[in-house]
């Protein structure tokens, strides 16, 4: 006899399959498909996506979810088929409050936001982009409006991106930041030791590069087995399921961080996804939870493994036979140096690990005050620039170096850019606990080697996939909630050691 | 108001987006899927094609289907609308007699087959396979009968690929051939001359060998724009719409030839694709009509254009300058003799363009011996090397080398092969007539160009797409139904010239 979660689970499936060949149809768009493609593969995605929210949201499904529930009882909280249920409800709650009007209009804006903005970019032209900016924030408001909240209406937006985090608990943790990272990055200016990273500017051959790369992903512990590295203009990592967790780079042939650092970024992510539980295949369940949690992964392993001096002591000698003539008299400790240089700079995707906090909580308060209707659009300009001078002690020229610079405001994303900070202290509070369970873990790490931080990150939280919400999940595994403490740690550790401070 | 023929399109969009969207997934099977992401990949495709076949055969999509054909009532035969609702009614009929279980069952026995296929042809023992190949040959009986035939059961099956077409034409057609061939090939023998493929087999860089596949693509009127070139290991040419036709090739280190005529083959199928009329953009209708008119584009690029002495008087300088070691001292002219030589060989995929026809003529007496019961599998072995010593002068070794060679008897496939062998007839037959519709075509053929050549293919195949059946579009373009005549003209004068006859 077939069982009521059996009968939900068919549909899972059959919606999992259907979510995950878009998500290759959109990796295909992104890393092999010719030019003029575009306009069917834009129809074809429309219908898979469809097809999908079509038969996500039908009453049959929300019967389905209520008989498997009926059925559950009160099954183990840490269940697969207790999660599952739990996740279900949540997302189809969701997908039910959106009107299909909204989704066709919201669609169409960002569409046309995106030509106005990348106009607007180019010809450093804030006022192409602003009547748009000014459709997209209302369309921000209409949808805290559907989803509802309970204390203010970022809360709603903030929700689909960290699940069950609140706009003021975050406000909490960045202004705890702020107020001990200002001092700290003062304490270096003052300071003056000079860190070059002019070695990393020379020519670098794009196979080589590749080459190095993919060692270098492989030595974090990414499984090219079920994965792959595609070439793209603007990187990602993707999953089709853990077996097929896949990575993209953009290649400088003048630059050799971006790439390479890069790699490493999206490894950390496509790890995640590898390392979820095979139960939990064919479900929404085998992805990361969040993507505060994600970004915490990809960090983990761009930052405090991958600009790591213990990394660099075990790696860089093959960096060098790799490029003898650019890196042959350089030093690992040089190395080491120069890909932890910090100054302050406009471009957020360009910053380094700690001023790259300061660009996210600018974005955060300007989000927000857009949102309550603090900020009227056509003065987002000047409080960009008030708020780099105060936060980076710089004023972009431009407002293509200013608030032009991202695409994520050509949708209503608002909630998205905190998620990057919070993958920072995410980070270091997970790699604090982990180092206090398991010494191994710092021995091997001055090492350069990574088997039991992977393993810990494996047990603690790649096999959970997004059984738990990212609140939950802190709890369990460090036994506290988020906090800026341990990334404060890590960090002044880090650069007052390189800054001699 | 919305008409009843815009209603059927609806669905058709919807139905066509789900095939271009399983054929981007198994694109990326082939070409970039890491070999672990394959049990995932299978459910996905699997859960396509069951939304795909449960929405095409649904009741619902045959009233939609009526009420357009009665709208359109006698509309011209030629238009779009009556070309779609003549394909699909033809479409629908075949779908719905398809039982579910013969599908479960098929495709089970066909991965099976698969499997032990694969294990015979390493061991060369074909015992291994003998049981799954009755079981095939059971599978093609059943399909006959349930699509239907007047005349004998083959019909049914090569109908699938050749719509229209008759097992008795085509064995008509292949005595023709037989008769005029085997003389032509004995006389060939019988003069002697010497012609050498030698140069073919050296050390060619596989990225240089990419460079000029691609120039060589391009010279044919294949469109980067709208294409891709990719690397497999069992080459094949798909599209997900006119606008994104790819093509891919396997590379080998010390073999020229494969790789480069495999990419003219492949271009020729994606340039009818590329080719077919905007106007039937998201319908069944922008492919290829059959196999074997399909075959006939691939046949004429690789071997009438890509195997002709003006296009390797024009393009052997690039290819000389490209393996400057391997071809520096080889003229055009011994080049292009020794990309015709043709010797009897065991391998169907190795052979010439003269040889490779009676491969096929094997194959399809095969298929009705054994369709009909006249041949029992236990006898293939036997059979296939009688009628290798009688069609080719040459008998296999092993089985590995004969009957076990090709993947196509793993599933219930019988009609396929000839379809092979009618894409040569067809596009001499083609060309022919191009070249006495337009003499430019011969005059630019002589200099090793081909847009005279595209533009009439374009105008009178391309097009069309699939709005015209086999034996409808032949007979509108030549005038005349299908015949070996053209072809035996064509290969006489080419095979005489080069060997002296």
């Amino acid at each position: 006899m077939t069982t009521a979660y059996e009968t939900l689970l068919e549909k899972v499936h059959e919606l999992t399959d259907l979510e995950k060949a878009t998500g290759v149809l959109s990796w295909d768009k992104e890393t092999n498909m010719p030019p003029k493609g575009i306009t069917a593969r834009i129809d074809q995605m429309g219908t898979l996506q469809r097809l999908s929210h079509t038969l996500f949201t039908s009453d049959e499904m929300g019967e389905r979810l209520e008989n498997a529930a009926a059925e559950l009882g009160d099954a183990d909280y840490d269940s697969d088929e207790a999660s599952l249920v739990r996740y279900l409800r949540r997302a189809y709650g969701d997908a039910r409050k959106l009107t299909t009007d909204y989704v066709v209009r919201s669609n169409q804006i960002s569409g046309q936001a995106r030509e106005a903005w990348m106009k607007a970019r180019a010809n450093n032209e804030f006022a192409t982009f602003q009547p748009w900016l000014e459709q997209v924030v209302v369309l921000c408001q209409e949808l805290a409006s559907m989803y509802g909240y309970d204390d203010e209406p970022y809360d709603a937006l903030l929700d689909k991106f960290e699940t069950g985090t609140k706009t003021a608990e975050v406000r909490a943790i960045f202004d705890a930041v702020k107020a001990e990272l200002v001092p700290l990055r003062q304490a270096i200016e003052e300071r003056g030791t000079a860190v070059s990273d002019d070695i990393l500017h020379q020519s670098y051959d794009i196979d080589s590069q590749k080459a190095f790369a993919r060692y270098a992903a492989e030595a974090l512990g990414y499984d090219f087995e079920r994965g792959h590295l595609g070439t793209v203009v603007h990187p990602f990592a993707t999953s089709f399921s853990r077996d097929d967790a896949r990575i993209t780079t953009r290649w400088y042939p003048d630059f050799l961080s971006p790439s390479l650092f890069g790699t490493l970024h999206e490894s950390g992510h496509a790890m995640y996804e590898q390392g979820t539980h095979p139960s939990l295949y064919r479900t929404p369940l085998a992805r990361g939870t969040s993507l505060g949690i994600h970004e915490s992964q990809s960090r983990m392993m761009e930052n405090i493994v991958g600009r790591s001096r213990g990394f660099w002591q075990a790696h860089f000698p093959k960096l060098q036979a790799t490029f003898p003539d650019q890196l042959g008299s350089v030093t690992a400790e040089q190395f080491y140096r120069a890909v932890n240089k910090t100054q302050p700079s406009y471009i957020r995707v360009e910053a380094d690990e700690l001023t790259y906090n300061f660009h996210i909580i600018l974005r955060f308060d300007l989000e927000q005050a857009m949102l309550n209707g603090d900020l009227a659009v056509k003065d987002l300009p000047t409080a960009w620039n008030d708020k780099m001078q105060t936060l980076l002690g710089v004023v972009p020229p431009t407002d293509t170096l200013g608030c032009l610079q991202d695409p994520h405001w050509t949708r209503p994303g608002f909630g998205y850019f905190p998620t990057y900070a919070l993958g920072n202290l995410y980070a270091a509070q997970f790699y604090e606990t982990a180092v206090s369970q398991n010494p191994t873990i710092a021995s091997q790490m001055a090492a350069g080697q990574t088997e039991a931080l992977v393993a810990w990150l494996r047990q603690n939280i790649h096999q959970h996939g997004r059984k738990f919400t990212p609140r939950e999940l802190i709890q369990r595994v460090t036994d506290s909630p988020l906090s800026h403490t341990a990334f404060m740690r890590y960090a002044t550790a880090k650069f007052s050691d390189i800054y001699g401070l």
